[in-house]
């Protein structure tokens, strides 16, 4: 099993999160590459301190929006949305290829990880992108989303991610954010819940339905208030259920 | 004889210069990389087009300063000088890779090309990301600049390059902007110029002196009234006096 | 009867369109504030010279959005789009405040005006934008638009703008641009209906019927080829039906 | 006497310090204005809660320049300088007058701040800025810088600011930050020192010298860690020692 969490999201004097903490716990570190959060110091530092704990690098984009985190919609067209993904990744290779690694996978980033769940433009330039500059390229995202058929369609290696400190509702789908029983706030309960999608392969629906999920990765966030103790448990919880914690790329 | 210029120096719905007319008359194209101008939908569109008539494509790097299109002095620090150049070069290459070529070398832009003639720090922030991200890469400067002489101490390849519409001290060094006589303006002179700087390898300085010119690219300037038709002028007249155009890269 | 027309509308070394060829032509300047378009440079020569010839300048607000040049949708909530439409208003008054003259009304721009026209959230932004920061300023919007209907309801005075190069469809709303017919091309003919507008306050739609049209101001482009001389010519035909040009603000 | 901190210097999800402790600890609030941080919606709220608790607000305009949060020094000319001082004074002004009051003040930051002391071009920018916007506006700065020079010669008020938690030469300037003893670090001594400031206008040179430090305003830090420790300390010795805290503007 992957854990996975956004690294790198500080800009300029900015800092958000604990990037060396979450360095140590996860195997694969989803780096900003500079549009809606990161710049070139930031992304130097966490390729450099990836490479050395062998925590693999996924290009984070998004939309060119700093001022919004990336987390506003916007109505990019296709050819603009690719070829600022393209830029993106080629952007943060840079860094990486530095430590004689390279980026290990793409996952898209707030609103757009929305947009290509749903709208078809969207994901398919993000296809696009990384069809053109490497087809070799996993893409990291929800199981059944748009973008998942589409990588799927165009040949590329899917991933798919579950969120163990978030609910489902019976058919597998998120509960939305604006529902109060959206979040799971206890760290434990967040590890049993991580542990069961590793071992068993499936999670509690919100009614109690046990039902499939079957993912590669598991997505902790790293921006919240006890984030870090959070990672730590669920770390600690999987490898006592003897699961072997390594990147999926 | 190798003919550089600058390209893709819009922004946005913003155009500067005429790109296409420019590549069917040059072999090296300085591509502006998203910082101080420059924008991923048009770094494609060079990238591709510069790919489909062999023109080499350069990482024209600037300063993060797109209010000022790179012009101003910004007293960058080595790392973050360095950081920024290796996020630009990595995001260029990313579209030269689509085309099955390569970034070929790297020209600093408006002022960091001032600052890296003369500051070490910027200088060596330059051959650090040249020599972290690819060290077989040339880089396009002045001859004599403290970044020629730092590249070159850094064992990178480093390509001169002469301005045939620049009036040139006696010293080898290029008279000021703010006098008078900086700019040669009759686009025959021009050509003439050039001519001598490819076949002989000297120039006519400002008092008259004839002096040693020893450069393996010349630069035009691309974004003035009367561009495009100086460049024709100037390749006839190269090819008329039997140098052949091909890129130094 | 007023003409207005989208100025200031560059970036640093970019231009777009000839604000002083129309400076001399229109009676309300729609200036761009920093945001989707424009800059601090450029936003003090406009209003400089707008003042000079005693046209009106209105804010022309956007989003935050210099690479899409404010012509993509962005999910701005409410206070956001508040807020950034106060920061635009106020830097703009204080170019104006230079002069001895004032901000003289708002119009939404681009992807904004659009939303604006339909989105109750960010229309109601702009409602309270204008109402906290200065209660007497119009808003320059399309008859009929939701922000008309919102700006009503809290009292400010909205000021209906027609388009004489756009052809209409017979229920008084613009022909989509998506369509063949959505521009009236032919400048002639753009001055013939923009004299109908102004002296019958009445609009031929793209049918043939004869509607209704109460403006009080007239939109022209200004950075389309041709442009200027289109603008001429309106202006021309205007003064010689005996119609009065003078700011409506 | 006066206290002043930097405020509003988060942008977009970024914050940095702590805005609403030192709200409730200082006299006059330096509140940036977007270019090198801040945003409309920041802006806003600072604004809101320093009319609500008679903190003035002074506008902290500083280079365009997120990247380097206007830490750089950026070579800008006289005009752009003076129209992006404009541009920054009316934005915040504008949220000011939402609370029926003004920006009171100006305070150049960071690498401005220094320039400005030193570099004609720059300070004479903003004493223009000041003159055009609004003559009434005091610039709070060095004393004896060369910005205090050229804004008492345009006529404008100038407010000298001392900082407690720096060490001064014998001279009157500042140990240079990259000197070992640039910082008085104790909490307890800057509060001795900022007594002394306001009791007695004098401070103890970095030597023992004792000094002549005629202000009217002293500047605490809000970024650092403690630094809101620090403020309660230096406000509670103010007012144990009998002095009155107050606006100077």
């Amino acid at each position: 099993m992957d854990l996975n969490a956004d690294l790198g999201e500080g800009f300029g004097s900015w800092r958000l999160g604990d990037d060396h903490a979450l360095l140590d716990l996860i195997s694969s570190a989803n780096v900003a590459c500079g549009f809606h959060a990161g710049d070139a110091a930031t992304m130097h530092q966490v390729c450099a301190a990836a490479a050395e704990r062998g925590v693999a690098v996924g290009a984070q984009v998004g939309y060119r929006d700093l001022a919004g985190f990336g987390r506003r919609h916007i109505a990019y067209d296709f050819a603009e949305l690719r070829d600022e993904t393209i830029y993106q990744l080629g952007a943060l290779d840079a860094f990486c290829r530095l430590y004689r690694t390279r980026v290990r996978y793409l996952k898209p980033h707030g609103a757009l990880y929305h947009a290509a769940a749903r709208d078809e433009a969207q994901a398919a330039a993000l296809v696009a992108a990384i069809s053109g500059y490497d087809h070799e390229l996993p893409v990291l995202c929800q199981p059944g989303s748009v973008l998942a058929q589409l990588a799927t369609g165009a040949g590329l290696r899917v991933v798919a991610e579950g969120f163990a400190d978030r609910n489902y509702l019976p058919n597998g789908t998120l509960v939305p954010r604006s529902s109060p029983d959206a979040l799971v706030t206890d760290p434990e309960q967040v590890a049993v819940r991580a542990v069961r999608m590793a071992v068993e392969q499936t999670l509690v629906a919100v009614d109690g339905t046990v039902i499939a999920c079957p993912v590669e990765s598991i997505c902790l966030h790293g921006d919240t208030p006890g984030a870090v103790r959070c990672a730590e448990l669920v770390r600690a919880a999987l490898i006592d259920a003897g699961v072997t914690l390594t990147p999926f790329a």
